[in-house]
């Protein structure tokens, strides 16, 4: 059993198990070590997860069989689950809550040995509609204030069970502390000039170009100003957008092409590296009194991409850990020259 | 080179290697890989450091020679350096400025297997009294703006290269974020309450008992509520002080008691735990506007120590690098109770 408690301090919330039996939760889901033969997530082993909460699929083809393209499964032992109730509460200094939410995987792909940058555009789009999916059904549950979307690749990444690719959706009854620390400085730039942060990040590099890995109509993947890791990217609509279930058609095919060329760029410099992809959303719509009130104009979605190459990735020293500096050993233009050289060719 | 950039959306600041030779500045000291008859920090081997900033030894001995019980140098490769200006400077949006600042390390015994658990308590003292001696001279220097104390021990706490036993300075021109947290946190507490939230909170702990590891008249050992790691425990002055410099000497004889009696713990809890150390405490009292204006009154410094014992502190995933959240299999009441079961005797 687990429980939310806040730290009285800085306000972030940790999820304490509580019932001392040590078993913890799983981030990834459960799995044997991967070879095709007992991967769960390959297509025919349908029966060795838990019952699907929906899937794409061919016509004529029923749940839990094979004949799907994208397939979302409860995690089998979750985070976060949404049969408890909140049961906020105090204990002098400090506030705790029942971790209720929701803790769902969306399997990629149902070939074992696909990812995001040998992936069809036609799938790409389709992982990230599903996102979208579940994203707006799970903003229907008013006790949840935010929706989590991130994929870990390799171990240095996290991800210690199923090598088969898969992205994993957190719902949570706070709101995350690093994404309250964006909230906060783009709503300070917003009270400032009236303006979206994002949006005048965007005009000011697409017109410097110098830190712009890759761009199209709607979309732009630049290597950010202060980047913490080498090769990190982001992935922002140029379109101002708050939540990223306001993407329209056109806009998602758009997105997809740009992911696909972002991860075959990062797979061909980098050698298929261990990474972490995050989305960044506007929290749930939900009417709150806090510094996200006014997120329409002054929040703006977007990916980050954090290839995980190097030592302070993984082994955060107390320095890194402490203070929250981070060091960066490749300036973020070299990382572009780097990505932008690599050819798209197959 | 390196320069210090800020990030435009969060205000966290990194420092990234502008000059593309992909050389990364040393967070630890670089060495040979730790047998006794290789290593520069132990006694007899001081011509294999830098000259010493300074060392507590016995009388009649020189600089740079046995007969040292502590020595501070500078590092090699330091991360941040004094002798460049500090050139604050924008583009845009973008703010940045040299990476000034001082970068030291503390070696902390002559032998080369002592560490925290096995010190004298002299030792300890001394150690603890070396601390406060760099910071009230580093805080001379105007340009900057904090100075960071702390120590790994082990691989999986980020401590690549020499085992022999140290801890690290690095003095920097800008509050670090997570430092920023806490005095948010701990000034809007004081806005609403007038008092001092880390003296409320030792005060209902102290009360509670439940997670109190150890105290003695000046000082207390906890874990925190919300402990984002097992057995992670912090050390804290009973009485208010916003600057470790404030101490004085029976006090620091207390702190090195206590900081002994919970090394001692957490080696027989945990069998030698790679950790780190850092101590927590206010900015240089420089005149300035900002949130840590009455930082006399509202803030507290401590130590707080995280053993390095799950996957979470060293391979963090999407889910808590992304978000902030952490995720403690282990109760913190229940952590409290193996700590404190341990024989101090020896």
């Amino acid at each position: 059993m687990t429980e939310l408690r806040k730290d009285p301090i800085t306000g972030r919330w940790v999820i304490v198990c509580v019932d001392g039996n040590r078993q913890l939760p799983e981030l990834e889901p459960v799995g044997t070590d991967g070879d095709r033969e007992n991967c769960p997530f390959c297509e025919g082993h349908e029966d060795r997860t838990s019952p699907e909460i929906f899937s794409y699929r061919s016509k004529g083809t029923y749940p839990n069989t094979p004949g799907w393209f994208v397939r979302c499964i409860p995690n089998i032992r979750p985070l976060l689950s949404a049969n408890v109730d909140l049961g906020r509460r105090g204990l002098g200094l400090f506030d705790m809550m029942n971790s209720i939410g929701a803790h769902e995987v969306i399997i990629e792909t149902p070939h074992h040995d696909h990812d995001f940058y040998n992936s069809s555009l036609e799938q790409m789009e389709k992982i990230l509609s599903a996102y979208q999916d579940r994203i707006v059904d799970l903003k229907k549950d008013e006790r949840l204030k935010y929706v989590l979307v991130f994929k870990n690749r390799g171990k240095r990444a996290g991800s210690l069970h199923i090598p088969h690719a898969h992205s994993q959706i957190i719902a949570t009854p706070v709101v995350p502390i690093r994404v309250k620390q964006e909230l906060r400085g783009t709503l300070k730039y917003f009270k400032m000039k009236d303006r979206c942060l994002f949006c005048d990040l965007i005009r000011q590099e697409v017109s410097d170009g110098v830190r712009v890995v890759d761009q199209n109509e709607t979309f732009l993947c630049l290597v950010p100003f202060a980047a913490r890791f080498p090769y990190e990217c982001w992935i922002l609509p140029k379109r101002h957008q708050s939540q990223f279930s306001q993407m329209v058609g056109g806009e998602l095919r758009d997105l997809a092409q740009l992911f696909k060329r972002t991860f075959i760029r990062l797979h061909r410099v980098l050698n298929d590296p261990p990474f972490n992809c995050m989305l960044h959303d506007a929290p749930n719509p939900v009417p709150q009194k806090g510094v996200w009130q006014t997120l329409d104009q002054d929040y703006h979605w977007h990916f980050e991409v954090i290839p995980r190459v190097t030592r302070t990735a993984g082994f955060e020293s107390g320095f890194e850990w402490g203070s929250g500096f981070h060091i960066n050993p490749i300036p973020p233009e070299k990382a572009v020259e780097d990505l932008r050289a690599v050819s798209l060719e197959d």
